[in-house]
């Protein structure tokens, strides 16, 4: 199977690394923007080669875009434009409505997966890529029925070769949801880095390694270049549910003020999230036995 | 040495097993008014018998008071009423001002050292307990010129066998400092767990264990009942921080909107965070070469 990677930083990376040492790429042609970061993929061994956009597309059997999702509406149609009926394409952007909006009517729509690996870390570049980062994890597919069965079926081949669980929805419900569950949780974290060093005049930063800091701030480290793009893209969702955790931020401060039973109350509601993180909570995943690994050696 | 643990959860638990296992404390009496926790604590070898309060306390060499921050006021002036010239005491409170102040003229204050040690996880209970939870981590020392120099330096050295840094600094120091590193982190979570929950009507619980919240709602699972009493006896400052978060979260929010060069600018400058934590930052750490691990066998 011929893969080509568009845009080679975590997810690309990490995914190439996988799909090879299943044994289901034989050969992985590299595309990038920046020309240290093929080079840097090629000398780590995540690609075969590197080249350009139009030349590798070309005669690929599956091409992974994995850019900021402002680049991907554009260099998607460019893909779609370029493959021949033999080609499966899937970008792995954290949005989804705005950029399978834009591919909609396009004769090669239906070459074309939707989809949202739910993983990564905060690092970003060909050396921040990890083999088995999405063994286990969630992909979510969009609008599922806008893609050919051949394509999805190929796309969804993939994903369980990475080990992934699927699952599938519109491409409205995963922007709203990825809101809540990925991108408030990031400006949360920017926010949280952001009023602490506010207040570092007064010498307030003696340990922020500890004191539960730490794991709380993690995703203020990640990349402005990645997320402004996603923050735009989803501007109504990630605005509505900032506007929902200020509510409660507010509740919460206004409990501590003047109501100790109402804020004992609030944590009480909060520790739920303990039974949902631990698997015990409702799931919208279908295939929790999805076959994994089909192609390891 | 003589070791009477009061509250035997998390801290005081890991404590105990630290100084056991440094064989620095030979004797190890547990306290709990809880009776299965004692029990538990027994049968996990962390104590080596349970005792009431009173007699617990007499001929100890060494008390740890770690309970609730709401209860140490009335057990701290109790254990003080009762120890000779030859115990020290303190306690493990996340709080200082209001403990510090409850036995500010008692006539063995100069027995007991306020500290702060930076460690724990979102567990509690004696089962929660770990060996080596505070090795590397910051323990805050309080009004230090209050405490006696014999019980400062012996409450030092038990610090050190427990393989802690040394960080000075007033009862109103810390409690500014750790409303923003520790306790607003802290309600961050909680108010996240609970706008996430709030949306649960649109089956947005699909995968939490993805995306970035884990890490970020982490401390969500924390103990109402502990972190309940620290939020009320630093309510002004845990207020305040809440209130500079809640800015920094409107103006985050404000930059989506309206100003994405703003909202880069603002992501730009949280990730300054990842020198900070990296440990290129500023510390207040005064005795970085510690010398640890005294005791070890």
């Amino acid at each position: 199977m011929k893969l080509t990677v568009i845009g080679l930083g975590l997810i690309g990376g990490s995914m190439a690394i996988d799909l090879r040492k299943a044994g289901f790429a034989q050969e992985i042609t590299g595309v990038d923007a920046v020309a240290e970061n093929a080079e840097e993929a090629l000398r780590l061994g995540i690609v075969d080669r590197i080249g350009d956009l139009e030349n590798s597309v070309k005669g690929a059997d599956f091409v992974i875009i994995s850019i900021p999702v402002d680049k991907i509406v554009g260099t998607l149609t460019q893909v779609l434009d370029l493959i021949s009926d033999q080609t499966t394409v899937i970008d792995v952007g954290s949005t989804k409505k705005a950029i399978a909006l834009a591919v909609d009517s396009h004769p090669r729509r239906r070459n074309y997966v939707a989809v949202h690996p739910m993983s990564g870390t905060e690092n970003s570049g060909p050396g921040a890529a990890l083999q088995g980062l999405f063994e286990g994890k969630i992909n979510i597919i969009c609008d599922q029925e806008k893609s050919g069965p051949l394509y999805l079926a190929f796309a969804e081949k993939v994903f369980q070769v990475m080990g992934m669980k699927l699952a599938y929805m519109t491409a409205d419900e995963q922007d709203h949801s990825t809101a809540f569950i990925s991108h408030l949780p990031h400006v949360a974290a920017f926010a949280l880095a952001n009023a602490v060093l506010d207040k570092e005049e007064r010498e307030i930063i003696f340990d922020l390694a500890s004191g539960g800091f730490t794991s709380t701030v993690r995703l203020a480290k990640s990349s402005p270049e990645m997320w402004g793009p996603i923050f735009q893209q989803n501007k109504q969702y990630v605005v509505e549910s900032l506007e929902v955790y200020i509510k409660h931020l507010k509740a919460f401060k206004k409990s501590i003020e003047n109501d100790p039973e109402e804020m004992m109350e609030l944590m009480r509601n909060a520790n739920r999230i303990r039974g949902i993180l631990s698997g015990e909570g409702d799931s919208l995943v279908k295939n929790e036995k999805t076959i994994v690994k089909l192609y390891t050696k």
